[in-house]
């Protein structure tokens, strides 16, 4: 069986966390900006490198395609993302498209030729930070989203991610999804401090949270802080400030698996000595469970109403996103759990709590993830960092995961 | 006793309201603009009219002197300001401003000599909202703040006072202040909705309430907002919804007179799927009594602490302003109270929860302030607006106490 290179992997996420590198350790590399073709293009040139054929569809995803014997077959399909938060970490994403690189690597090394073709992806616009949604790459190749749709979509500055793609030359011709993948494998750092505490290097990931997104807008009125009795007022902030404690108790409520984030406050109009107008809110809901979710979902809307009848205040509360839980494919989850426990790694079944790409692939083929701890459960962060021995084991099970799928056969399952 | 001309009054009011009059009903009359430059002309030209003899001062504040019978006595001097928030409203200052020119037109028509001479003054900048800080007129004549840091101060655009007021021709040659004032008065609306509640006419104004500015910082810590367990979060939007509900308290604790606004909120890094990592808060606490103000900042400090502890976040809190309360002269108070009741308006004491430049007055001369209700007590705000019968209570009582204050004999008091 061929083994991962230790040092080939660890000096290409390295290399790779220059690009868009931060002061604290951590990178920024939003979608379609200079930093993102910069890493594109290195990944691109490494793969050619290893005489991948690269091949860019319409939303900007970058396939480097290593043939098999029967380049008819579907292929197995490893990857991630490039793309990161505004102060994101180096891993989150670029682990799993470098240890894809590093598979095909390996398989170079030992001169194997797989039955079926073997592909690492690159997805764009993982984040959403600048584009939103999130996994917008992944989501259009697998027909969940609209393709002029998502390039149609504007960042803050009303550059639509159609210009930015044209921008850095990665707006590609060729037809996004639309084709048969064999297995969609994704290896990634857990962003959770769960494998960690547990002293597990491998998570054998069963499926991905259920998300809803929500939008609150809160409509107190503005007034001078100076001359306004407190019983006169209707501060906005007061009433958000009521709600977002509200809003922690229902994650706690459905505790150890619920969650809860209010994660973007805006306020207006913002000015020390006038008493706040108008309060908006982002809030993120997480549950593996649809049933669950959705109690959660009329618990939301309860604590508003109650807030707005308490707080005198008006406003609405809008879902603007709602991603059902995902199961990953049994098969799969079954054969990384095996491979993991033959190179005698220790490893646990985990749910995930964060979108992954993989997410939209389980809706059009097999799909797993394989995850790794990372320090302190920290992601979205640039302090965000994942031990050695993790990365090189993450990227091993990925490996023979992968050649199991891909088998050495001229296969036709 | 003279009375006021109420439709000479209301027509000046409307008059005045026509230069930078917004499609809302409001004005937008920046310092130092055309608009403002119109407005004092107008100004101007009126008093000429009434004989009265215009002075300029270096910071562009304008007094529209009407001689007494002895003109080395120190005037009693009246006014407000013309200039304007930019979506500020037709009475914010210029009531004060037309209601003082009333009071010499009255005077005028009833063919009175009174002792002192008396002032009719259009204080240059009250808002800050172009050239911060806010009352600069009054604040460089009572010698609070310094003439050349003033008219160095640059609006965003970074056109200094100076020459803003060079290009509307009010940079004045009369040196600023360093002069004595028998008595200062000044008419406004009260900004708040206590007059209106108590359907009360005048406002007897004790003074201003004494303020503090505090910027609050919360270190949480940022992760993302899927994958992280509840109990393993450090939230700091979590700890400052806790701690802004305190910050109420202590204002509620402090009832009727204490207030405090959370007016302005920063987070970071404010994105829907991430644990906020740093909020921001920007505070605003009042009250008229210097001792109780201190024992709030204490309260402050507890909560924050307290909030630092059960939360387990970081951060830290600063004093970065402190204006103390002011007492108006009790004489003067005592004479407006007289004059309000002898012509039968209903009254009452009240505390100013805003700034006005009779507090820098105060600081130098014998000061008081006439309040009138204003609807829903709202300023600051196009639709601010105010009853006639109320704008002409107001002035009657500034004629009646600037008469008995300038007096009728060769006073030399």
């Amino acid at each position: 069986m061929p083994h991962i290179d230790p040092k080939r992997l660890l000096n290409s996420l390295s290399e790779m966390a220059k690009i868009g590198g931060t002061q604290k350790g951590g990178v920024c590399r939003l979608a379609a900006t200079a930093e993102d073709k910069t890493a594109r293009d290195l990944f691109a040139s490494w793969a050619k490198t290893e005489n991948c054929e690269i091949s860019i569809d319409q939303i900007g995803n970058i396939f480097a395609r290593r043939p098999g014997k029967n380049n008819n077959l579907a292929p197995v399909v490893l990857g991630s993302h490039l793309d990161s938060q505004p102060t994101g970490g180096k891993f989150d994403g670029a682990y799993g498209v470098l240890a894809a690189l590093e598979v095909i690597r390996c398989l170079n090394d030992s001169g194997i030729e797989t039955g079926r073709p073997v592909e690492a992806v690159s997805w764009t616009n993982e984040e959403g930070s600048r584009f939103p949604p999130a996994m917008m790459g992944s989501g259009v190749f697998s027909g969940s989203l609209n393709l002029e749709k998502a390039l149609s979509t504007q960042d803050i500055n009303g550059i639509s991610m159609s210009d930015a793609l044209d921008a850095i030359n990665y707006a590609g011709e060729h037809l996004c999804g639309n084709r048969t993948i064999h297995t969609y494998l994704e290896a990634h750092i857990e962003q959770g401090p769960i494998l960690e505490r547990e002293n597990t290097t491998i998570g054998v990931v069963l499926g991905i949270q259920g998300i809803r997104w929500f939008d609150i807008i809160i409509q107190g009125r503005e007034a001078h802080a100076g001359p306004t009795p407190m019983p006169a007022r209707n501060d906005a902030l007061i009433a958000a400030s009521d709600l977002i404690l509200q809003i922690e108790d229902i994650a706690l409520q459905h505790a150890p698996d619920g969650r809860t984030t209010v994660g973007t406050v805006g306020i207006h109009p913002n000015s020390r000595n006038v008493i706040p107008g108008q309060v908006k809110l982002g809030i993120d809901m997480r549950h593996p469970d649809a049933g669950v979710l959705s109690t959660m979902k009329k618990e939301l809307q309860a604590v508003f109403e109650k807030m707005r009848k308490e707080r005198g205040v008006k406003g609405n509360i809008d879902e603007i996103w709602y991603s059902p839980p995902t199961i990953f494919d049994a098969e799969t989850v079954d054969a990384i759990e095996a491979m993991a426990t033959l190179r005698q790694y220790t490893c646990r079944r985990i749910t995930s709590g964060a979108g992954h790409d993989a997410k939209y692939m389980a809706d059009i083929c097999p799909t797993a993830m394989i995850f790794i701890p990372c320090d302190e459960g920290l992601s979205h962060n640039e302090a965000e960092n994942a031990k050695d021995a993790h990365l090189v084991a993450g990227a091993q099970v990925l490996l023979d995961v992968a050649l199991a799928r891909a088998g050495l056969l001229n296969a036709d399952r």
